[in-house]
C-alpha cells in the first residue's frame, strides 16, 4: 500500500461519523383530557362546550370549543404557586426548567399490596446503584402501577366515598425522601403515575409544600411510564403559560434515545477502532 | 517512540469524543396567556376564576383557578379538525407528529409595508437555495415580524374595526405556495407570528382548508421567532390532549443545537485529524 492509498482509507474511516439531528423516539404520557378526567374531588371538574361546529358562517366546516377547566385535572402540572405563594406562576417557569432527564422510580411491587406506600430513601439509593447518580435538572417520577386504575376515581383513590378525603389510599412519595433529595440532588419535577405525589392518607400535604418551596413543579396522573426506560430519556413538561396560573393540563412526552444514536454512538466507535487497526498494522508493516 | 506509547496516544485521542444526553438549547416561542390574548373575535375569549386562594381548607397556602377559554387563543395550535370535519381532533395527534424540524421564512422585508402580503413559491424557492430542501416532517413557519404588534389587537388584525373582518389586514401564507408544498414536501405544522396563516383578507380560509385536508396542523401566534436560525431546530408543539377538541393553547419551543452539540462535533473532528497526523507521522517516520 502506498502512502497516498493509506491516506485515502484513513480519511475514509474518519467520515463515515454520522450525526443525526434529532435521535429520539417520543413517547407519549399523556391522558385523554375530557369528561372522565380524574381532578382532585374538592376542585372544579372538566367541561368542554361547542363554539361553532358547521358551515353556516364560513361556507366550510368549521369547528371551536369552549374549554371551562380547574387547572388540575387530567395528565397535569403544578406550578410551584399551587402550594407557595411567592413560588413561580405557569407564566414565570423558564422554558429550560421545563424539560430534564427522566428518572423513573419503579415501586410497583411495593404499592400493590400496599396503596399507603410512600417511596423511602432507601428505595432512591436502589435506583442509583442500578443507574447512577440522579443527574442534575432531572424528572423524577414514581411508576406505582397505578395507572392501569384510570380513570376509574373510585379505583384511582382507593375508596367508596369521594367526598371523604381521609378515606383516600393511593402511594406517594415520602417526605424524609424529598427532603434529602433536596438536599442532596438537584431536581426540576416530581411526579407520579397515581393523581397526587403525596400519598392518598395525606391531608397536610408536606411534600407539595416541600417542593413548592423550592420551585419544583409536579407532574400528576403521568401515563404510560412502563414504556420509557429506568433512566436515560428526557422529560418534556411544557406546560402551558398561564398568567397567574397555578397548574395545567399538558402533553407530556418522553424523548428516548433511538436506534439512529445507537447507530451513531457504534459507528464513531467502529471508525475509531478502524483506525487503530490501521495504525497498528501500519506500525507493524513497516517496522518488519 | 516505541509501539506502546503509539498505541497509548492513540487510544487517548479515540477517548476524547464527548456524547452529551440533549444537546440542545431551548427557546420558549410562547406568548403569555392572559386576559390580553389575542383570539378571532367571533370566538369567545379567556377568562380566569380563582377557584381557591389562602389558607382556610388545607392549614397552608393552596392557589388553583379554573379556565374558560376558546381553544384558540394566543400561541395556540389549531387540530385538523377545525376546518376538517374528519381530520384528527387533538387527543388523535400522534406525538410524534407534534415534533419535528423547524424552517422559518423570513419575510419581514416584504411585509413590512404591505400587511396582505402573502407568502410566494418563490419565498419557498430562495429558502432552499439557502439552506437546503425543506426536511421531512417540517414545521413550516412564517416570520413576517408581526410579533411585535402583540398583544395590540387593532394593530395585529390592522383595523380599527373589530366586528367587521372584511376589514383585517396581516400576512398570511398564498394557497398556492401551500397546494406546491403538500404535492411535493412533507410538513407536519403550518405556522405564522400572525393570528392565522390565512391572510386577513381571506374570508374563505383556503390555507386552513387545504392544510386541514392533509392532517396537517397550524401554529398562531407564534413568538420569538428572530431567536431561532431558519433551519436545524426542532420545534415541539406538543398540544393538550382534549378529547373532540379542535385546537388549544399550548407551551411552544425550540431545541437548537448548542454548543455541546458543537462542542462534540468539533471534538470528534479534533480527535480524528489528531488521528490521521499520528498514523501519517508514523508512515513517514518509520518508512525514513
Amino acid at each position: 500500500m502506498d502512502k497516498r492509498k493509506i491516506f485515502f482509507v484513513i480519511c475514509f474511516a474518519t467520515g463515515i461519523h454520522c450525526n443525526p439531528l434529532f435521535p429520539y423516539d417520543l413517547v407519549d404520557l399523556t391522558r385523554n383530557l375530557g369528561p372522565d378526567s380524574i381532578y382532585y374531588p374538592t376542585l372544579g371538574g372538566y367541561e368542554k362546550v361547542i363554539e361553532l361546529k358547521g358551515s353556516k358562517e364560513f361556507g366550510h366546516w368549521v369547528y371551536s370549543n369552549v374549554l371551562k377547566m380547574t387547572e388540575h385535572v387530567g395528565t397535569h402540572m403544578d406550578a410551584p404557586s399551587h402550594f407557595n405563594k411567592v413560588g413561580w406562576n405557569m407564566h414565570q417557569i423558564p422554558i429550560n426548567k421545563m424539560v430534564g432527564p427522566g428518572v423513573i422510580v419503579n415501586v410497583k411491587e411495593k404499592a400493590r399490596n400496599n396503596p399507603d406506600y410512600r417511596i423511602s430513601l432507601n428505595d432512591i439509593k436502589e435506583w442509583e446503584e442500578k443507574y447512577g447518580k440522579i443527574p442534575d435538572g432531572a424528572m423524577l417520577i414514581m411508576n406505582s402501577g397505578w395507572d392501569v386504575k384510570y380513570p376509574d376515581k373510585y379505583s384511582v383513590y382507593g375508596t367508596k366515598n369521594m367526598s371523604d378525603r381521609t378515606s383516600f389510599h393511593h402511594p406517594g412519595w415520602h417526605e424524609d425522601t424529598i427532603s434529602w433529595i433536596i438536599s442532596n440532588r438537584h431536581i426540576l419535577f416530581i411526579g407520579t403515575d397515581a393523581p397526587s405525589f403525596d400519598y392518598g392518607q395525606s391531608t397536610t400535604f408536606p411534600v407539595h409544600i416541600l417542593t413548592s418551596r423550592e420551585n419544583i413543579c409536579g407532574l400528576e396522573n403521568v401515563a404510560n411510564l412502563d414504556r420509557i426506560p429506568p433512566s436515560g430519556s428526557i422529560i418534556s413538561a411544557a406546560g402551558m403559560k398561564t398568567v397567574e396560573g397555578s397548574g395545567g393540563p399538558l402533553r407530556l412526552y418522553a424523548m428516548v434515545p433511538n436506534s439512529d444514536a445507537n447507530n451513531s454512538a457504534v459507528t464513531i466507535g467502529t471508525s475509531n477502532v478502524l483506525l487503530v487497526v490501521i495504525c497498528l498494522t501500519l506500525l507493524i508493516k513497516l517496522q518488519n
